[in-house]
């Protein structure tokens, strides 16, 4: 560990980290390395390693040697630049800033103007012969150094910061003022007297006088930092692992606050919310960087382009600091030629200079994700291996999200418009916390979360809800960043709303919780009634078109979909699936005349002849639906999966349902009730279901197995090519297997020999037991496909019932005895391994065998990437998870 | 196949098998080999191998050259006696016997005396100068070959058996006579010829009148018995594979019912009730086998030893054949020397020469077959590698059956006594048919099935019952023999009761199905009262105390018993158990003060203080329980499995209940019901239960550690030693295993530091989830043991609800699905291997874990085998399997 480099420095002449450090230098750490290697103006400073972050947050002491290292790397800095940390006539101050290997944006703390104190203010006046600036700056580091190191890194929960702001508003309204700004000097240096007694009071502590215990205060603060509960919380959604810890960037202050040749800004390369290949930002003459974000002031636009309702009369940067955008301009080629990647900026011009504070490559929504990627392609700026890493599978699915229905928007009336921070639309119950917005939707609601405005303690209740309203901030707010990460639909800066707890006026309507709320996040507009949602029309957006055709030839597996509906099939095709891999039958039973033969058969069950007639009615309609779902997925194929769930599920309830039956069957109520009870099980999960049926009543699969091929040869006749594969549901063992098969494989002869006509079907089986995996090598050599049920496979392996564990399962995840929902992103230590064995096996056995998987895990990226590994054939999933699947199985 | 050889001799000249090669000659042909090779007086002939029995049922047809081969073999029999099949001098006759590797006792079909014909019959009669003997064995081919080779082997169901006996009852009548032997030459004559029109008129068929017709018919129907239903069921209960198939003898005639100098009979050269080393068996003079195995005659016994109440006045074979029945003697000492086993003998003595015609290891029960297995060890003529085979599991599991409360058996009145053709004591409903037997067993009834006699037919009925009782028969009868086998309590041969359809009258008293039936199978008396039954005192029979004294040092690994409280803790401890494998301790909440603080603590479930409060109220009751089972079992370990069920299982379920229930706790019985039916579960077998409910609650966990490890420590502390073996249920993940280990520990450190005092305890987990198998390696490193619960991993990897597929089960196991029963015999190929898996993970992961079995499968034998070449360091069963599971840990 001696010899361990425990920090980074970076500056115009000396850089010892790059971008390809951020796992110990954090992504902003490994940033500022790589900017000032391309001798873009950043302030020096250096970073320390995430590795001292954990041997901290561990022991509670530094490494050995780290302070008298630290120490010496900032004599360097002083070296650079003549000023002297600490010095009375030339102070250097610093900022200390948290940054992680992934961007947890407000999640952890930072603290500005570190070495400022009563004798160092000194020098700064004299420096800048600006006093007001000076005590401005003090004032900040005072409160915010009282709430980040001496009260939240020491555990304590004693408001000081809301007591310092109740404070300086007061000392606001007795001045008969309204904006900080508008306090003097003398105001100012009163205040910073003030508040360190007060400080006194409260903490029982003293604001320290001495710029190292500042700094060595505010490192241990940040670290502390990432242990927090918010940061937590974050982790835990973002499934950031806690070992990661957090680096700290200590870097010499330059000042936007330093007077009206002084600005500060954010900017993103290329527009995060449409992809344009146009600077878009945000900025605030005479501020310091936390104005422009904390949303308390309405920033500025950067240029014409930036311009929004809210902002359209305000000066741009172009206008105000028309040579500092130049210089932006040409940052912004140097640093996308350099990434590849549209960037995320901070600045911060002092008395005209430009300083670069921050790159990163810029979060962005699922459709400007994809212009982005598609642009870049176009522009040669990436090839192949780097735009399937552009786009995320949540950005995809995203784009993919309903709008509404164009009609009934129409006939909404719009009550307010808000900035359109996260496109797509929804429609939810109001709730006016996080708190309750996260209780409504445990009870099934869709939520909109209604807000003044959003801070890193409401994710909880933002990642909830359907949508998010704030009534304050801009396009870079907390509200805005975080909802565009997780493709939510938001609307912010909506200021017509007012908020009072747990009611809003929106332009004299009152809202309360419950109340149905609409929001449109692609056009801001927000309306208080349900508006329909529908799917989007993914067909007429060229971006995505473009970027498909780019990425379906990289495919190393296909993408099949789950569709039980001609509907849903001709969608998918649509969107890129190779085929239908689970057609669930037991839907197509529910449609009044079918269901009554359904029950007619169960009340007959133990009389073969009219047990059979019962079934047999049903064949014509289900050859009708099997002709059309094959036909719609032509020339793909469909894998129809025989009836699945227990008969109960098919039993009537109601008595009228039983009066019925009785009359159509002349079988009596009473007798039907005893025949229904009959059918209760204990564990239906593990019941008489599945291939046990067909095996009880083997004229089920006769009659559906006659429908798929009889449908087949139809279709055949008429030209259309057709691939029906037959699934034979919940196989255990061989000998079931080869039952149900040889009722297909007579059905098929017949019916082949009566028209004289080969058919191209297939007999396969869903592995779904964990017994099925461990005889697949037995199973293989007898069909010719297997398709994964993984749901019923993770109930049966880990010995849970999806109905019942999910409080379990809950507590497991957030106690870390799970590190994820094994129902969500495939468990494979477990499940896993018995896939493995089963894939293994049954490539021995028939190695042209097709494999493929038809649970919720085909539409996971990690379960995909899992499964590709095994060598399976395809993964099959929900229609509308089938263009993200398609860009996983590109990787 | 052209060279393969399909017939196999024997005869004192040339003998082609052994006792060895039973596979193809089965059983009977094997030892009519190895007798004629030790020069025993055999009947030639030659056996037709079981290969051709299955070439013929595939095929219906023979072997090429099988018929050729098989004539050329006739007629080195014909050259070796003088005499010649179908001569109508001196015809040569045949019996034609099946023969399977292992005996299916009358299952099968045999016809004696082919080649008997209107032409042959001359010379026999000329040969024996005994007119009425020839045509009484003519009469018996006729009836005999109608039925099996014309009837029965054509699948038809004319009952020309029945017509036949019909008419011969109806001739007797109007001659006036109650006896076959009464009818005279004439009148037998005459039967063959009524006999020949009727097969005529009702089979519409002539009987053959060419030998080699007969004999190709014969055999053809023999065959086709191996898979008559009676043989199918049977080999179904036995679990004999279809596959095998039947060999046949066919052997020269000998008659036994050639006149007073003739006799026919069976013998078994040692007791096979009580296992006495005597000869013991019955004969018959002037007879032919099946009229002694009939139970038609009641035979006379073979010596004095052999007499009962029914035979004592009848004459010994012994005072009637002196010479022959030394003869017997010398021939018994020279097979049991040469089989190192108690023989199962069939004698036919013809004109003053013995003749055998069968030897095979004797069928027993279980008394006798223990002693027996002594005697020959200690008389040196078997070792410890025999004597592990000597004795069944099932024949160690009948002694171990219960037998009457004495006292309650005293005062009950003897209505009748019969023959103790099975020992041990049953007490049960009466049923007077197979059918209803198993009705009313399936109902959960104890049955005693009351027959006249019984016959193959009833097999399934008998399986079922607890005892059977028969009016008429013999030791060797079919119901006697049936029983033994299966170790089931039997009474034969009992007249005074007297059946009539569905009623039986015993000494004037009228019993009806549904009336209580006691039956002693040890002393052959009845009583009509329910007599409580207790287990067998096997610490005062010497025989099975001295054969495990024998076996124990034979054990590869250890047997524990799975027991619950100090009684079976003790009862197990004495026969031979080496700890408890599995201690539940659910049922320790049932008892009224405990289950009032149990159902507190459901309704104070998201009250954690209150909850605790009730689950601390146990810990003293908990204590006094692992107090007195570790002080019972010691010095031996106890594996305690910390609670298991889903807490549904313990709320309160009537209104009295929820009242006091209410009363107790303060809580409204609305909010109780409403608490109660939170609880619900889809399906628990799979929900909120094992180590989850530690999980959620830790205060049970750590309320059931405290009170076995202070109980570990009062033991210590009075100079007893235990090891509470503590074992968590239901572990799917090392990280589950984990948590509860570490409140188990840190209980462990708190109690031994209060009393200084290291407690010798393990913790370990219950292997009863296939995620669990799969993380065994990982779940090793951390725990002291594994010990697998087969009932639950057979239930979640098959995904089978033990309570809601039987229905599928029994459909399974009938149609071939399933082999067997996976609840009872451990499934290999798929519970087996995940086993596999898991033992080899955790041995790699820690050698020295101990691995055990705690399911019902540790009490199978099959399954034993497979834990023991798993590498399981012990097995553990209900206390009553212990001993016959030692045996198989011989093995």
């Amino acid at each position: 560990m001696k010899n361990k480099q425990y920090i980074y420095r970076f500056s115009k002449n000396i850089v010892d980290g790059n971008r390809g450090m951020a796992d110990i230098l954090g992504g902003k750490g490994a940033n500022l390395a790589e900017m000032s290697s391309l001798k873009i103006p950043v302030p020096p400073g250096f970073t320390v390693s995430t590795e001292v972050c954990n041997h901290f947050l561990k022991n509670n002491s530094f490494p050995k040697n780290f302070k008298k290292n630290l120490l010496s790397y900032i004599k360097t800095i002083e070296a650079d630049l003549g000023f002297k940390f600490g010095s009375v006539v030339s102070p250097l101050l610093f900022s200390i800033r948290s940054g992680g290997r992934q961007s947890m944006p407000g999640m952890m703390e930072t603290v500005l103007n570190v070495g400022l104190t009563d004798k160092t203010i000194v020098g700064l006046i004299k420096q800048t012969n600006d006093e007001r600036f000076a005590y401005d700056s003090y004032r900040r580091l005072i409160m915010m150094y009282s709430d980040v190191v001496m009260e939240k890194a020491n555990n304590l929960n004693l408001g000081i910061r809301e007591h310092l702001d109740s404070i300086l508003i007061k000392i606001k309204k007795d001045k008969n003022i309204n904006h900080d700004y508008q306090l003097e000097a003398s105001d100012l240096k009163e205040i910073c007297l003030i508040f360190k007694k007060e400080i006194n009071k409260i903490l029982k502590s003293h604001f320290p006088d001495d710029p190292y215990e500042q700094l060595w205060g505010a490192i241990k603060a940040v670290f502390i930092s990432w242990n927090g509960f918010r940061a937590k919380e974050y982790r835990r959604i973002e499934k950031i692992p806690d070992s990661w810890g957090t680096a700290i960037s200590v870097q010499s202050m330059v000042f936007g606050n330093m007077g009206d040749n002084s600005a500060t800004g954010v900017a993103f390369t290329r527009n995060p919310s449409n992809g344009d290949d146009c600077l878009y930002g945000e900025w605030l003459p005479n501020a310091q960087g936390e104005d422009v974000v904390a949303g308390i002031r309405t920033p500025y636009p950067i240029n014409a382009y930036s311009k929004n309702k809210l902002t359209e009369n305000k000066k741009t940067l172009e206008d105000a600091f028309p040579g500092i955008y130049k210089e932006l301009l040409s940052i912004k080629k140097v640093l996308e030629g350099h990434y590849s990647d549209m960037q995320d900026l901070e600045f911060t011009i002092q008395n005209g200079n430009l300083w670069m504070l921050q790159t990163r490559d810029g979060k962005r929504n699922g459709h400007s994700a994809i212009k982005i990627a598609v642009d870049l392609y176009n522009q040669k700026m990436i090839g192949n291996n780097e735009i399937i890493n552009q786009v995320s599978f949540k950005q995809i699915e995203e784009v993919m999200h309903p709008c509404f229905n164009l009609r009934e928007e129409k006939l909404s009336k719009i009550v307010a418009t808000g900035l359109p921070a996260g496109p797509g639309c929804a429609t939810g119950v109001a709730a006016f916390s996080p708190e309750r917005a996260q209780e409504l939707s445990q009870k099934g609601k869709e939520v909109v979360l209604v807000r003044e405005e959003t801070s890193p303690e409401d994710i909880h209740g933002m990642h909830v809800s359907s949508a998010v309203i704030t009534s304050r901030g801009g396009m870079t707010s907390h509200a805005a960043l975080v909802a565009r990460g997780w493709g939510k639909c938001c609307v912010v800066g909506c200021s017509d709303i007012i908020i009072n707890n747990n009611s809003a006026k929106i332009n004299g309507k009152t809202i309360t919780e419950g109340d149905w709320v609409s929001v449109n996040g692609t056009s801001g507009n927000i309306y208080l009634n349900k508006i329909e949602l529908i799917n989007p029309q993914l067909n007429k957006n060229n971006n995505f078109i473009d970027l498909f055709e780019i990425l379906k030839p990289l495919q190393k597996i296909d993408v099949r979909a789950n569709a039980d509906t001609p509907e849903d099939a001709t969608r998918s095709k649509n969107m890129g699936a190779k085929g239908i891999g689970l057609c669930r039958t037991e839907h197509m039973f529910f449609e009044p005349k079918r269901i009554s033969e359904i029950r007619k058969m169960i009340v007959f069950r133990s009389d073969k002849k009219r047990r059979e007639r019962a079934i047999m009615n049903l064949l014509p309609f289900q050859k009708k639906d099997f002709y059309e779902i094959l036909k719609a997925m032509s020339p793909y194929p469909v894998t129809i999966r025989l009836l699945d769930p227990p008969l109960h599920e098919f039993v009537p309830l109601e008595d009228n349902q039983i009066l019925e039956l009785a009359r159509e069957t002349g079988v009596t109520e009473k007798i039907i009730k005893e025949n229904i009870s009959q059918l209760h099980e204990n564990n239906p999960m593990l019941g008489h279901r599945g291939c046990r049926l067909g095996i009880s009543y083997p004229e089920i699969t006769k009659m559906q197995a006659t429908s798929i091929l009889e449908a087949a040869v139809r279709l055949t006749k008429e030209g259309t090519e057709v691939f029906p594969e037959i699934m034979i549901p919940l196989v255990g063992s061989i000998n079931e297997f080869n039952h149900q098969k040889a009722i297909v494989e007579k059905c098929g002869s017949e019916i082949e020999a009566k028209n004289n006509l080969k058919i191209n079907y297939k007999i396969g089986t869903m592995i779904e037991l964990p017994r099925a995996c461990l005889e697949a090598e037995k199973i293989a050599k007898s069909a010719d496909f297997l398709s994964f049920g993984t749901n019923d496979l993770t109930q049966t392996t880990f010995g849970f019932s999806r109905d019942d564990v999910s409080d379990v399962l809950k507590k497991y995840i957030n106690s870390g005895i799970l590190e994820e929902d094994p129902f969500q992103s495939i468990d494979v230590d477990g499940v896993g391994k018995l896939i493995e064995i089963a894939v293994k096996g049954a490539r021995k056995a028939n190695p042209k065998i097709k494999i493929g998987i038809c649970g919720e895990h085909g539409g996971d990226p990690k379960s995909i990437d899992f499964f590709k590994n095994c060598g399976f054939d395809y993964v099959s999933c929900s229609p509308f998870r089938v263009p993200p699947a398609i860009l996983c199985t590109t990787k």
